[in-house]
């Protein structure tokens, strides 16, 4: 399995951590081989973390545990998806999802919208 | 709204393409400034291919087009979450999305399980 995977050129793939039930798509966390091992084994979801260095079972410090339910591959190998059932916020902000406050503005500048005003 | 995005080592973020009705998980593509910027602007989810080096706008080729509902990063300013309505399979093999044929095997080595056979 580790042979389909293809990773960043700092060696890891995202990892996208969606809600089981309600499809919420709750946070992206980062894989190594390891971390998608334990995932796997383990039952309880497993990144590592780009900015401490070091692996980090979700849930451990915060309790906000992700039991994992299903783990699939993308159809390239470089994408994975955990089907979790997730403890409280995903969020370390305390939100749901880490996307609860991000949106953003969509569209172009009005002056070059077709249907503006003349 | 650059400044917030914090990328791999490639200048890339992860931006997770999610069905805006049904939840779906669909694929993942990578996108730098001018991808978020042609996704926001144009209501045409645009990726950047690692594997081509070029701009990508889903649906050119295959006319399977992903309209943007709307758009969202995580708290970290590190992925972005589009929501689309995606016309047919997002797959480049024709599945809807890109991890309906990637399931792997959960649970660790049998002798490992607590409520094995004796």
């Amino acid at each position: 399995m580790a042979a389909r995977l293809k990773r960043t050129p700092d060696g890891l793939v995202p990892a996208i951590a969606q809600q089981y039930d309600t499809g919420e798509v709750l946070m992206l966390g980062w894989m190594d081989d390891e971390a998608l091992h334990r995932t796997l084994t383990t039952g309880r979801c497993t990144y590592w973390s780009r900015s401490r260095g070091e692996y980090w079972v979700k849930g451990d410090t915060s309790g906000h545990v992700q039991y994992v339910k299903s783990v699939a591959l993308d159809c390239d190998g470089d994408t994975v998806l955990v089907k979790v059932d997730q403890v409280g916020a995903a969020c370390h902000t305390g939100d749901r999802t880490c996307f609860d406050a991000g949106e953003l503005p969509l569209g172009g500048p009005a002056d070059g919208r077709e249907d503006g005003p003349a």
